[in-house]
């Protein structure tokens, strides 16, 4: 099954004509995990064909405004499109204050139930668990209190079936529960199939760290440690190094230094700096150091792959 | 001088992919008016070629989200852009409590001075007044406290030349001032041409009104009386009209009504529901009634003439 993350937003500060301010869908599983949601996130999730009122769940990771001033929008768009179905959102302390004050001044009751958990400062705290995904926060270092997001498949308990060898015996579904569970097969004439020969150790359960906006730190390493995908803050270029530790931001050497520390699979540069209009040579500087980078643009899907 | 209403958002309720939220930009004489800002009206601005940090006042006509949720990240904008000029808001109550909420989470200090002034529900208020406007706030009827806005050119207290006849004789400054106050010319050999011939009577200040959102009611005709443009939330057609009534919004025929019984001279039609994908209907029924009515569009810009 799938594990996709779609940018929907990949600029800093402010929205330019070409990037929108931060937001990402994680899709694992048919699971929707909004992350952070910059002002206009409810129209960069109609262009990217995500239907609004599927989101599961949104994840906040600090209250600088472009990171959350969608989030106004997008509620109260779910709640005039009908939506019912409560919505967990996690962020830092204050959300519920900005929320509390909106709905006031705007006579608001929403359709729906709304539920906004305070994120706690603790070292590594698991938000959420359920059949597809476990979600933890950890804080990362910027200038405000801000949270990083571990994103973990659940591991698979039942074996994997080999599908070419399987589709021999025409197995009827209790056949398949069993062998699963690790049962040899019994053909109607007696022969015995060893459960070997019918199934594999089910796949490495797939890891996504999301740390925007953060300065780079080697506390981090371990958290992230060997993640298939690493989505880290790319404000600036390497020249800016300076001013991205006083801003509380990162830069191309460094997330690119953090991802070959953490052995991580894959690295997602995002939130770059208007200034960059063209932002070639900033992968450019980062695949030097870790060759397997991509960067965010606007619309782009990331698919981690099953090991 | 120029008088231009540029319409940034004309849709209602919640932004689709091509009617943003509702805002629109007064510029009268260069002095530059942001009426409501519905979200993403910064990117708005920027696709209007309109800077940013001209904006000299903001008026916000009520509190639902569709009308103020770009504001504070144009705020924000305008902030991290430099800007050290200060900033008049006029909105009902309850805005105050949004921002004090939002920097406070945000551990956000303006550059600038942000001076958020409470409108109060009198008939009508004057709210601002300079050498080029004056600008006034009328209670309107929706479902939550709303204002409209009357906004007036500054009567010309001088005399208009002739600029054909003034042409042939080589005005100094002095002369000039002279003349618009009403004293003839004598030329070097004695002639004196009479003011007269000089002058005209000043052109009449143009007015423009913004009503949205708000049902059709009567009570507003004495106070749009004559304005050269009236803009009327025509959020429905009027197969809509119960609709309408209960949700605190016009139709196309309470717009054309209206703007006939108040003798405007030219109708602007805005707030459209998402419902409405060919306005032409709306049009065609709101002209049918009073023929000088245009729909607003994103980025249009109607210019205010001298009569």
């Amino acid at each position: 099954m799938g594990f996709y993350v779609t940018v929907l937003g990949s600029g800093a500060s402010m929205p330019t004509g070409h990037r929108c301010c931060s937001a990402q869908v994680v899709n694992i599983e048919g699971f929707k995990i909004l992350i952070d949601a910059g002002e206009g996130v409810q129209n960069q999730i109609r262009r990217a064909h995500v239907k609004m009122q599927s989101i599961d769940t949104i994840l906040i990771s600090h209250l600088h405004g472009d990171h959350f001033f969608g989030l106004p929008g997008l509620i109260s768009s779910m709640h005039l499109c009908g939506r019912t179905q409560p919505l967990d959102i996690y962020a830092p302390k204050g959300l519920d204050d900005v929320f509390e004050a909106i709905f006031r001044v705007s006579n608001t009751e929403l359709n729906f139930q709304l539920n906004i958990h305070t994120i706690t400062p603790d070292v590594s705290q698991p938000i959420l668990a359920n059949a597809k995904c476990r979600i933890s926060s950890f804080p990362i270092y910027h200038s405000i209190e801000t949270y990083g997001f571990l994103i973990e498949e659940q591991k698979k308990t039942s074996l994997s079936l080999k599908r070419d060898v399987c589709k021999k015996y025409n197995l009827a579904a209790d056949d398949i529960a069993r062998i699963k569970q690790g049962d040899d097969l019994v053909l109607p004439e007696g022969t015995i199939v060893p459960n070997a020969n019918l199934t594999q150790q089910p796949k490495s359960p797939r890891k996504y760290a999301y740390c925007c906006d953060t300065s780079y730190n080697e506390n981090l390493v371990p958290i992230i440690k060997g993640v298939d995908l690493l989505c880290f803050d790319t404000t600036f270029d390497s020249k800016n190094e300076e001013l991205a530790l006083s801003k509380g931001h990162g830069t191309t050497v460094q997330a690119a230094t953090l991802a070959k520390q953490a052995e991580v699979s894959q690295l997602l540069l995002t939130h770059f700096s208007a200034r960059f209009k063209d932002i070639t040579p900033l992968v450019e500087e980062a695949q030097a150091i870790f060759p397997n980078t991509v960067a965010a643009t606007d619309l782009s899907v990331i698919e981690l792959q099953t090991l």
